[in-house]
């Protein structure tokens, strides 16, 4: 697929219109935007196209026998899924930014292009500009990979360092991201920690050939931290950081959840500021790879787009190899972590069982205990972490000599 | 080429060894090394491989039918060069990690690999287990990079590491990166600056489509650094670094160079200690990126080579295709820097014109100048700056608004 390739795009918010940009600007891509389908051709938006390129009828493009590749980034998982499907199914290859679909429907999708003898890449889809998909499929491909372990949502991670760095309180942290663009109008999908989940999940199937639902991953947020938190980890010189990980806890075995966790200035992670990812890449000899980068914004997930289209010219697409090894590990919740929680009307000493706890703090201004849990007994009182007085977080000293 | 591969090893010290180790470790990669090719046969090693495996003739690897991939880890340019085009020249695939032989030869290795219908891959070559070259080649695959910098040799970051960080004097500094087996028994190559050129060389073909002879590469290392020199960077609260790098100065052109910077906190490489090495890559869109991993050391570099033999499973080459860009940017000299220049005996005000005089400090400890000179003219000046009185460093504030 060594020729010029001409585009169908899908969507043309801030990234659609970062994607159109790039590619322009990219003179050596021999690339081009044929068609725009968007709900709304009236509408005006900061780039401007050419007559005709706009149109709001999904035909025109999958019906364009020029149009060789499909580029989807609308912000919609339901009508993304209808796209990217119709495309594979259309054996149209297709380059999507759509995370949510894309961890909600990936085996699908996966046997979809087998199927149709098609190929869908997302690099996009997780840390933006940071290739991580592309580097654990290509580069990391073999077995000695332990642990991917980051920061993988922007919006959240503006906050926290707004918090931690400059000292603003929680909500006026959050009103600023909105306005800079950094989280949705609706910010519930980055502070819950549903956005780092959908790229973890992505990221475990490139990483260890295995995909897990999203909803069998434990997952909790920073919409309760709380002033005393932010307190406690300031005295203890540590900041608190939305962290996804995925770790290989022997021979056979994994685990992965998203949750805060204090994080010690040696980490890698504890540098990773505003808006930007950090990932770390363990591994049996290489020990840790760090990268980072700009994880949110129109231009940076545009440029890992076109990166997405330029790997198409190459016919380059995903092969899932470590899905096809012969003993991919299984996932467990078997193990066993040093929780913080902070809690004020609820009676988390009542309610919960520990395997130990180490520290119980009681005050007028609110408690805290710090204690040992299976992660299997810690999904099991999810629904009660979630009242607002109270706040979790991860104490990383855990069930492996890990140490970043 | 998704069968089993056959590998034929030429070296088998300490990455040979750790190449040895992970492919055995890596149960998915379904390769194995078949022979090994030493100069000495008898030598008494740490990994001990079957009956028959060690030989000390090459026609033992180049002879026999079942070996479909040549890695070489040879740590002599010499032979290197004579096992690799040997290698290609027979059609046989090549995994090399020999900077120094890849950097003088590439036009011709290319051409080789055209001639031949084969293929040679050698991300080991710069930057250990980080994988620039992969990522240069196939994610950054556009036009939009402006820039490649870092810091890539390991045993020299690591002196320069103690001696900020922790207060040893130089040249206790260096002979603990020699035990440690950072720096090689003989640790010119790494101070001089050389190594770090050979891999710039490398990573300006992929990153821009251009080779440049090493000769044509202003390079400075650290072997003169004086304590004076470590005391005023301290006063500044800024660490010295030997950085590579090439930058796109304008549109059409690029300049690049390997020497001493001053760094200072808010910089990505900064925080790059040890024998780590830590490359940011920027771009129009996606701003920087930044990479960090272990640059030297056998297994880190073993575990890139299993990568590159994992993508030869896969039939993946380098297609150089930045080279065929209908404007690659032309290599340009003729850029303005800010230098500090050490000096005691020589006369370095009244040897040297300068564009601009900054600074200008005399005491009978050693004198410094800060001064503007175009890249073009300090290469003019190049033996002067060889004697054992002068350093120079770059501070970086020049020709670009760039500030990493």
């Amino acid at each position: 697929m060594n020729h010029k390739i001409k585009i169908g795009l899908f969507g043309f918010g801030t990234v659609g219109q970062g994607v159109y940009r790039v590619v322009n600007r990219a003179k050596n891509a021999h690339a081009e935007i044929r068609r725009i389908c968007v709900r709304d051709t009236a509408k005006k938006r900061d780039v401007e196209v050419p007559e005709g390129v706009l149109t709001d009828r999904a035909e025109d493009l999958f019906e364009d026998p020029e149009i060789n590749l499909i580029v989807e980034v609308v912000d919609d998982a339901e009508a993304s899924y209808r796209i990217v499907t119709a495309a594979l199914r259309g054996g149209i290859p297709v380059v999507s930014g759509s995370k949510a679909m894309i961890a909600e429907h990936l085996p699908e999708l996966i046997r979809l292009q087998h199927e149709y003898r098609t190929a869908m890449l997302y690099d996009a889809s997780s840390c933006g500009s940071i290739p991580v998909i592309r580097n654990l499929e290509e580069y990391y491909d073999n077995d000695l990979l332990l642990e991917v372990k980051g920061i993988l949502n922007g919006s959240s991670n503006y906050i926290l360092s707004r918090v931690f760095d400059h000292g603003e309180d929680y909500s006026g942290a959050l009103l600023k991201a909105q306005k800079l663009g950094f989280a949705e109008s609706d910010p519930t999908f980055d502070i819950s920690g549903k956005d780092s989940l959908y790229k973890l999940i992505i990221i475990t199937v490139h990483a260890l050939g295995v995909y897990i639902k999203p909803e069998d991953v434990f997952t909790y947020g920073i919409s309760t931290i709380h002033d005393a938190d932010i307190r406690y980890a300031r005295e203890k010189g540590v900041k608190i950081k939305l962290v996804a990980q995925v770790v290989k806890v022997d021979e056979s075995r994994f685990t992965m959840f998203v949750m805060p966790e204090f994080v010690s200035p040696s980490r890698y992670i504890y540098s990773v500021d505003n808006e930007y990812n950090g990932v770390v890449i363990r591994g049996e000899c290489y020990d840790r790879q760090f990268m980072f980068g700009k994880g949110a914004g129109g231009l940076p997930t545009a440029s890992s787009i076109l990166s997405d289209i330029m790997a198409r010219r190459h016919g380059y697409r995903y092969e899932y190899k470590k899905m096809g090894y012969m003993d991919t590990p299984e996932y467990t919740t078997d193990v066993r972590l040093k929780v913080y929680i902070h809690y004020e009307t609820t009676d988390i000493p009542g309610k919960m069982v520990f395997e130990r706890i180490h520290e119980k703090y009681t005050s007028s201004a609110g408690n805290y205990i710090i204690a040992d849990i299976s992660l299997r007994n810690l999904a099991r009182y999810r629904s009660l972490l979630d009242a607002p007085d109270i706040f979790l977080a991860n104490i990383p000293v855990f069930f492996l000599d890990k140490d970043d």
